[in-house]
């Protein structure tokens, strides 16, 4: 019974390599994974008094989220493929500020932005304020693929979304009650003070993915409607590559919270060149951003590394995000902890 | 006589002094500069055969806004104060593709981008898609110091344009013939072939400014016509905040050449994060973007950091550039040797 002689060595063997793997964190740049996905939701002053059941349903909707990117890349789908159907996904939520549930602006319609990146190839695609396009990450898809531009606003935006068979609503498709109700609720105040009124209260999220696909490639994605009562044409992060969006061969990042910090900062960029630089892992390197540039308030970001480390952090009291990879891991939180 | 026992070392050491300083260059980050300013007018296949007669007019363009930043920075005016005055002094010149000299879009229109931003504060303004702002730069300077956001794309920066004293203009004021000849010649061929059209000749320009004042303070400003018959609504690299036009506490970057490739690469935030990352000089940093991110024709850098450091390099065959400090030194150039 020769086979018979080897099998406590193999029962060794296998405990061991059981052991080992149990011992794996998300964080253990040692150890590849196979594909990892991490999104975001929008980071803000979320209260924890939130009642249970609104609770339940963002739960919810971020591991919907998750499972929709989930499904892609367990079938060896790509990074980009996946990223695209979780913010697809996200903005036909309501309850997040993009898509159908978008904040409203000064004038009380909707604008929205959305960005793409390949991480692979370093293409990207980039629109601000579309009006009547259902998915703007789609379009953002369609830019980086058919045009030799990265970036058109407004009617140019609309104009380029005619010559696609992108899907087009009414502007009215956006609305939703209670964003109508939290738009009305700033009008006798100065448009101005939108850091106040951003304290006050989640009033301008956005949503994101990032992902690491099993070939090895990296993406990210971001699309909002903005920040509420935000002027007509203001232009914010999500859309500009390195600021709000940002994927290279190393890292996929997606940030969200006040736009115009994050733009000054050039925040997901920075992330990707203090990580490269200076040689630290993705948790550091967003940390510093965190930390040493922005200040407490400002923002929260998602990424994935070329080994399937998976980073969220803010400096909010909370962040809607979640993740989920290959070895089965997977968390959806709001708060620093629950 | 016992003054006279001293001479010869008086001599020696007089001699030395003056020979160590006739040893400091440009780059020489031991020494630090009162103030030095640096602009460029667009990079890219400039021909070494263009007529002496028009080279001068480059060169008399160059020194003439040097020279406007010059006065501004020498009586003590802030480094914003000057790189705002040298791009509008470059955005009058019809030479360069900004305000009056614009390049056309495919609509035959005029559609400008100008961007600006104080490094030591990173407060930033930003613009795309202006028709009929005369000159972009000092629009985005009211962004940046009069709106609590900092970019704004078409009809909705015309619109913020309406609400403030900045002086507007016909379209048709941005027509020149030059342009509209090198427009109608790009007519029959298939728009999309940019990158062809770009190698073919100047189709791109840009004109910038970086400056540090006496007070220590760095700024940078961009603006442009665009790229000729692109799109409508196209966002280029100059407004975007680190890609075409970035300053913060260490440096001021400017930048010209192929906007979307500038874009992808993040390019002047790169610069900006290499030096601080990687503590290397600003001409290293610039060197790292240009040979390692970019490809060979892509583009073309001014910066200056706050030891008063200067550096002007491109991966192209020209860049029109110059370059004034407070020591004196001063220079012009459109190629690498002339």
């Amino acid at each position: 019974m020769k086979p018979n002689i080897h099998l406590p060595l193999t029962i060794i063997l296998l405990t061991f390599l059981l052991l080992s793997g149990c011992g794996q964190t998300q964080n253990n740049p040692g150890n590849q994974t196979d594909w990892a996905l991490a999104l975001h939701g929008g980071a803000g002053t979320i209260s924890p008094d939130m009642p249970d059941s609104l609770k339940q349903q963002y739960y919810d909707g971020l591991r919907q989220a998750l499972r929709v990117g989930e499904i892609i890349l367990r079938e060896g789908g790509s990074a980009l493929d996946a990223v695209e159907a979780v913010v697809r996904n996200l903005e036909d939520n309501p309850l997040f500020n993009a898509g159908h549930g978008s904040v409203f602006t000064s004038e009380g319609k909707h604008e929205l932005d959305a960005a793409i990146m390949d991480g692979s190839t370093l293409a990207a695609g980039a629109l601000t304020g579309l009006t009547t396009v259902k998915n703007p990450v789609s379009l953002a898809r369609i830019v980086m693929e058919e045009s030799p531009h990265i970036f058109f606003s407004g009617s140019g935006a609309e104009e380029f979304a005619s010559q696609t068979g992108v899907e087009r609503v009414d502007n009215d498709y956006f609305h939703t009650d209670s964003r109508y109700i939290q738009w009305r609720r700033t009008q006798p105040d100065n448009a101005f003070q939108y850091h106040e009124e951003w304290l006050e209260g989640d009033k301008f999220g956005t949503v994101g993915a990032v992902a690491l696909d099993a070939g090895g490639r990296l993406a990210a994605a971001t699309s909002t409607g903005g920040m509420t009562n935000k002027r007509f044409g203001r232009v914010g992060d999500v859309p500009i590559i390195g600021s709000g969006t940002f994927a290279n061969h190393l890292v996929a990042i997606s940030a969200t919270g006040w736009g115009e910090q994050i733009m000054r900062n050039v925040s997901a960029n920075t992330i990707a060149n203090y990580m490269e630089f200076r040689n630290t892992s993705v948790d550091d390197a967003m940390n510093y951003v965190l930390t040493e540039r922005l200040n407490p308030g400002d923002a929260g970001f998602v990424a994935v590394d070329r080994k399937g480390n998976i980073s969220m952090q803010m400096n909010t009291l909370g962040m809607y995000r979640g993740s989920i990879n290959s070895r089965g891991e997977h968390v959806v939180m709001i708060w620093e902890t629950e």
